[in-house]
């Protein structure tokens, strides 16, 4: 999965907020010239689609001028179908990296479980394709990607420099704070932490009743090795992701307390 | 979070195929006579949709009046949304027990990621709610699902009468078999499995092209512990789920190896 000494490597750059969000082009821009960059991303904003792919409705797939010099192609799917497309139809072999963000907002904690985002970086590396996700937490649009561009930067260097696990999955996010006041990479685990739902009761004109989603985010994780204690401490957070789901913890148990 | 000696269990369930589906009022027949059930399932189809939740758009529940004896409600978002919705709008008190199916098809391997009925699943076990997914390995909606129901019930008692992690996911899946042919329950790992996409493509009447996702599932697994070859070997899977994505493994060597 090395990138050749002969061949410079491919690196497809995909994300959840768009392909005309900011979040995407810092990230085309912060490395750019370290790579054959290759883009599919949606043609509208996918936040919080999570892992899901396309199954019902056909997907359409258009070339898109945005970036000066770089191949770019804009998917009606999701974030997932991005990345099934990209190594199916778009690239003519098997990138070397795949980047996903920047992100316009937090991907810490259980987020990562939501997030369009991280799903496209868990969808390459089911591709065995090593992976990043990147995520600013500021959700504004005009979001100052400075710091943001300088750690992707250093990550996407780092990986291309030394042996990747093909299977690599990195959940990086980046504080909203000046660069002096940043104190670097911090590698962590998921937070254990929640969103408590508080549905927003309306009625529509015929007087029927809808909801809009909203919650508080709560953390209920003490340690000091959690992305969010780094996040608050000005850290950059690097959270190693798996898509094994299985809880061996508890198989252990259930082997030994239920009778089969 | 057990149920009390004086107050029956509240059971939730919900499924991704759509409240219409067979497979879910299978599962309410196979245990509605061990606790309250509260139905809140989505009023369409939401095969693949993973972790989506709904955040663009408003929700709509109405109530279903389709299994008698049994509060039922239909929602137009995803699994997960269900699962909010129930727990933020529809209860009174947390459920002591979140069920999700009975899929039309299998959830074993890879799949777990791109599940709505293992996602809703994940989604309770965040709200502290023990949840458990079923997945028939039989896509027809005139399966037959007595096999399925006579299990789904042995796993749904042994969790009521056994003290429970509130975090507990179970990923089931029933092999299409006749019942004599089963070998019983077996607690299993996730397999690394993953499907080879091979997009269809087609043109609309305009003459402009579009995509169908379609792939190839490929087990690279050769191990025995695993739900795949526990379903080809005739056992139902057992997968405990978790919903911490940290690669520890990953995490010890990065903290090793990168200069940070």
């Amino acid at each position: 999965m090395r990138k050749s000494d002969m061949e410079e490597p491919i690196i497809l750059i995909t994300n959840d907020d768009g392909i005309t969000a900011p979040g995407i082009s810092n990230l085309i821009e912060a490395v750019k010239d370290l790579g054959k960059i290759v883009v599919v991303a949606p043609d509208k904003p996918q936040s919080g689609m999570g892992h899901a792919i396309t199954i019902g409705n056909p997907l359409r797939l258009y070339p898109a001028h945005l970036f000066e010099g770089i191949e770019a192609w804009q998917c009606s799917g999701t974030p997932v179908d991005c990345v099934k497309l990209a190594v199916d139809k778009v690239l003519h072999r098997k990138p070397d990296l795949c980047l996903s963000g920047i992100n316009h907002g937090s991907n810490h904690s259980i987020n990562v479980i939501y997030s369009g985002t991280m799903s496209a970086a868990v969808e390459a590396a089911i591709e065995s394709i090593p992976s990043v996700g990147f995520s600013l937490l500021d959700y504004s649009m005009e979001a100052d990607f400075a710091v943001a561009k300088k750690y992707a930067r250093i990550v996407v260097q780092n990986l291309l420099n030394n042996p990747l696990d093909k299977h690599l999955i990195l959940n990086v996010n980046i504080p909203r704070a000046d660069e002096e006041h940043i104190k670097g990479l911090r590698i962590c685990r998921q937070a254990y932490a929640k969103y408590e739902e508080d549905f927003i009761e309306r009625f529509d004109p015929n007087a029927r009743k809808y909801y809009w989603l909203t919650g508080k985010f709560v953390n209920f994780d003490e340690g000091t090795d959690t992305d969010v204690w780094a996040l608050e401490n000005n850290y950059v957070s690097v959270v190693p992701v798996q898509f094994d789901l299985t809880n061996y913890k508890l198989k252990d148990e259930l082997e030994k307390t239920w009778k089969l």
